[in-house]
């Protein structure tokens, strides 16, 4: 039998606490798991800084990426059978959910923005290079890592395929909000999975949702829109993810001034140098990260220890809300008073924006990658979500933001009495309450 | 008003996927969970090695000590009001529970054995000796400290504060039960806590429970039971338990005999030396002996190598069972074997064994720490569990036992062939399915 | 001690599958569950005709009604110690609470429709007369019977109590919609039950949430919402209703008409001469109703026997969207090509409208008994809900309806064929799918 | 294409709170569910009185009976494909499972102790009789009904399939246990289903359990245990169960006596003569007994009105625990005393026993019905349950009874004093507590 339609001689599972079991039948998909650049996710937290504000928020992207599999595995069970719909296709969509955040590094974000990465071109580089998981994907065939890649990266020919991992209603999202949700111990992300996985069809090229299950579409995306804000952007997590950004920021910042460590910093000096070699970032994870803040902490410049020994001791900044009508002014103010008192305004004077779109639909002659989600209608037409859900079309579209500043204040209530120290706790509000 | 009693100005919350919140109201209790060495639990997986079996048990002590305080807020907080019962009681059966794993360090079981260490001895240090914990329990008196000391390690006169967190049905094992069932997703652990608070009462010198909720312990034993075979006795859980103590062991055996290292593992060298200072404890967490791991991977010896390899990348060691009655024969047969074919027997066929004792009875004469649980009837008289459970009656006192043999099956596939690999084969039952 | 403040020696509670236990320390909450007019609410569903929609909706109002006592119950358990609460207050609530629901009949709503009576005017009536409730609530007090039924109709003075159980976001839709979503097996209703009763406060007239907790309330607005179209509105339990309407209708008229029963209606007759004594309304049960069905389905009355054997055993109309704009000649059609064919069009082609308002702010000038929600500010100001919250001011005010018509499918088919069938066919699509 | 194979042009389903959905793609499957002699379990309580104690246990025998063929449709879908297993015994399997509970009654137990009734020979005329089920299942095949029955009555050669729904771990008792856990609220039911599911095996005449499941085979028995004592065999449950007895004994003394009715009893005359029809039998459901015994609550006979007044308001009889070891003499003495004071000890001094066999392994050369579980090992062996596992080897074969004697505590204590009235509390311990 080929290695392309190997199946394992008896079913393995996985115990998964949300979907009770990840069931695993091709041999292929067996031998991804087993390989060593798909058990590194089992170092990367899920949420990253989550776990500081939602102490049970500590799964990683192990974690995740196996329930992605198994909710396409049960999606796509239910399309066994329809034109619409081969094997080749499922082993092609299995495999690229359980890849898809393969690239993902440690607390991504802050590494994505302050060294000018993206972890999409690093899951594209895993699944193309010379890896274990390239090697497995190359027994089912030569073209299979490029196909893979192409999924995730949404540039597939089968549409259909990458909206199974790429759309506003995908599996990627659906493990994420019930499995965010039940670590967290948050009520606000279940939704009707049974029914979900039930109404879903597949058409042409896009998963859409049979009329029937309309409610239960609204009610993932209101999941979607409480989990924003109920844990996805809670301030307490921003502001770790803040000082977390302030750590690399300085400790890149040091390097280029020529500073001295106590211990080289070998994990890091692609990093620094901006040309991080597949090898490089794949080895670097979240328990080395941890480990080099934990040494950084006994360095001797004093704003990398300070931002260090507070994020592992979670000593974290404190928040006011920014409105985005601060005046200049008085935003001068504040940052000469931060200087006036000794604490480097950036990085003890931070600004932290966030927005997020509930749902979209499409705007013609916009350019706008979130394709709309669509309804079945009895009579087999296609109709955009938004002209059928009252609820959905009252929130789609509408933008919200939330625009905050943090800071450490514990330092501000050390600060011997000033004009500077007057004008901070007026402006940051400390006085009150 | 004083540190001892004084409250919050409001009730501070922690979600929590298993008590939905955790409450707090003392300041002293709020200040505990933010010194850096309760904080530190975070970098400490609640369940070691299992991660490696159940994906979702990724959850640290943190997690479990604060629900270890929770249950005894609840449980306590039914006792008010009652004449056995003070606040003072309250409040240090409270900070005990909340400390009581301080101690722990990274994958405890491996550590204590190859070092030689006691996470009892490191919880009383941190305590007593200069940390931010034991400055904060200061606070509320000169001999505060020493109290809580004393109550995690059972000395404590007052042996009612005792029994809430360390007898046969405590707030620690209720606590981890129940998180443990929840992370892993097995349905075991699930027992109705609810009743069981309610049907706790203190009783001179240990909490006893009411004998109308005799039922709810049964289920709480068997659980208990039910957990310790499927989940805490994992054979895959303990291959990876072995990995890791024979890693510590290679290592350890390495620097005695004056290996050069490629980084001098400064963490270690103290527990090298056998003389472990409590800051060296301290600094030890996961982060850094996985840190450690990744950087042993890289060395040249090949067993720490191949050992390091192998934990990170999770290729375990598979088992067979180990009867009792192993021959001495064939014993000896496969040991030589292994050395033959060029498999170091001491790293790479391990035995281990474990086992458990579901509940016990006091037996007068015989010396056995394990307090029995009673029921209070009716008549406000004192019974032992087992005399009016059956069910409990049936299995308590027995204790069962489970023998497993280690070994790198993979290696044994790759030998060519010999009689040497041919014994391997028939001893081990690789020749079997 | 006088009965007001008389307290069960022990804490008794009842088994609870939503709030896990109904807990009872007042006597004459104690009592009250005794009467034999509460008993009774064991006979009434819940949800009267939902169970042929949903099988697990066969709860009864007794269930529902010791759920809202327990949410009031532990609501002002929070509230215990603010100046603006007593315990005058609690006892009132709780009582109230419990009775809320007293005077709700068998299928209310269609014998309410039919019979033109009104429930709450019973509940009044039950807790005023002379029944085993009004004994055991004179006990109170002399006007402690009156101030009971004063909150529940909403005219009591204490407005802050009315609305425990009378507002937009009391205890009697908290518990439905828990409840309600347990029973069916819904996933709809669930919201944040914890986070919601810690954030409720009491303030003046009325109990406030704190601002923290608005995204616990726009959850719990949003199940609201899914739990009527749903749940509620369900087309197959209104179809069940449709039924149950036309069979009382057709029993009164046949009753007007002198018809002769085979048995004296004897529960039904002051219904039917629409004199209805409080005894009469009490025995009239949901046993008593389906006893009757089963007896008319043997009367000779062919509509009646139909309608009754259609419903107990479960042969429910079909329906169609009635859109209303559905034109007034096609309706004249319809209605006489069902006269044509021997079909009564009265019993036979029954309209039936709903509509839901989901959330609804106070216009000024508008007469509008909805009382909004309002939320506490952190500078203690009160803020209607839906001017904070984007997801609430996009539904709120917004009705929902939904018009259909129902029909007998399968007289339909049997028809033979004639111009008025094709008529009814094509009119009511039947030829389609 | 035959009715046999006949499929739904698109499955249906049912929410269900216990497995989330039931699943229907059999035509026959859904034309039996909408038989009357189907929606007449609507009609009859799963658990009967239990809803006295559980105010959540009111959940019906059709709500059960749809679960247990649920249980049966995700085995055997796990069968399909094995050679051990056609899709003819899948469908027979299915129907069996779904008619199973068909020929309960209202109150079943003590409807079959007074009037000598056998509900399983009820549900074998049901199936063969002229109904609407038999002449569904007719149009499976003519010899289709007499299978079904023979399955259901276990007198079916093909015992595997009789396993399914009759042996130590059938559908039946699986969906039960979790069902009557869900709906009473209590956490005892539960077992891990799942897991059960995915190892089940046909083999030659019954399911067997892959011996890596055995844990979850414990489980189960250990939730049966103590579902039995937790619910089944409440005390209070059994009280209202002696009350119907003594209820239905009565009427029918009375009847033979003679007595007027104020209305005759019509539905019950079959019943008092001992010769009840099928119609008379499925014509009895619980809304028609409670309807009599609301009217027999007006009876002048004192004990009738009596008894149905306390079943129908709910207050019931106390009780001692009747050791096996009350002496005779006293048992006398408390006979005649309950004489004198005019309480006639046929209806208010009522013994009743219970016991329970958590689980029986096969004693050869003992008649006994109960066939063990088997174990299938890795090595393709079967072995009995008990004799691997230590948890159930300890508990099987252990019967556990418990006595009861019930009496009307408010009776007694009205009672004038008198050394009959003494010798009744002495000897009821009525002064205790």
């Amino acid at each position: 039998m080929s290695y392309r339609c190997e199946q394992l001689q008896e079913e393995k599972v996985f115990k998964d606490p949300v979907h009770r079991y990840i069931h695993v039948r091709y041999r292929v998909i067996w031998d991804l798991i087993g390989t060593k650049e798909f058990q590194r996710l089992r170092r990367i937290k899920q949420l990253g800084t989550s776990y500081l504000t939602f102490h049970g928020a500590e799964h990683s992207r192990f974690n995740h990426s196996l329930g992605v599999y198994e909710l396409v595995r049960r999606i796509t069970e239910n399309f066994t059978g329809r034109k619409e719909w081969s094997e080749d296709q499922r082993l092609l969509a299995l495999t690229a959910s359980l890849l898809h955040d393969l690239g993902h590094g440690p607390f991504s974000h802050s590494f994505e923005k302050v060294f000018d990465l993206d972890h999409e071109q690093f899951t594209q580089a895993i699944i193309l290079g010379d890896t274990e998981v390239h090697h497995v994907l190359k027994k089912v065939s030569d073209t299979f890592p490029e196909q893979v890649a192409a999924v995730i990266n949404k540039t597939h020919e089968d549409q259909l395929v990458v909206s199974l991992i790429s759309s506003q209603i995908d599996a990627d999202r659906m493990d994420y909000l019930l499995r965010d949700a039940y670590f967290t111990g948050v009520s606000y992300g279940q939704f009707d999975l049974e029914r979900l996985l039930r109404v879903m069809r597949p058409k042409k090229d896009q998963v859409v949702i049979k009329q029937t299950g309309m409610h239960a579409v609204e009610d993932y995306i209101l999941s979607r829109y409480q989990m924003h804000w109920q844990v996805y952007f809670h301030p307490v997590s921003r502001s770790a993810e803040v000082l977390l950004s302030r750590i690399l920021h300085r400790v890149k910042e040091l390097y280029q001034a020529g500073y001295q460590f106590r211990q080289t910093p070998d994990h890091f000096l692609s990093f620094f140098k901006g040309d991080v070699s597949l090898e490089d970032y794949i080895r670097l994870d979240e328990t080395i990260v941890m480990y080099y803040f934990q040494q950084w902490k006994e360095e001797t410049d004093y704003i990398l220890h300070d931002l260090c020994d507070r994020f592992v001791n979670r000593k974290l900044f404190k928040f006011v809300s920014h409105h985005t009508d601060f005046e200049a002014k008085d935003w001068q103010t504040l940052y000469q008073a931060f200087e006036a008192v000794g604490l480097d305004p950036t990085y003890y004077l931070v600004e932290d924006s966030t927005s997020d779109l509930p749902y979209d639909f499409y705007r013609p002659g916009e350019s706008n990658e979130r394709v709309p989600i669509y309804l079945l209608t009895p009579e087999d037409e296609l109709v955009e979500l938004s002209r059928l859900s009252t609820i959905v079309d009252a929130i789609s579209g509408k933008t919200r933001s939330d625009h905050k500043l943090f800071y450490p204040r514990d330092e501000i209530e050390k600060l011997t009495p000033s004009k500077e120290k007057d004008a901070i706790v007026t402006l940051l509000k400390l006085n009150q309450r």
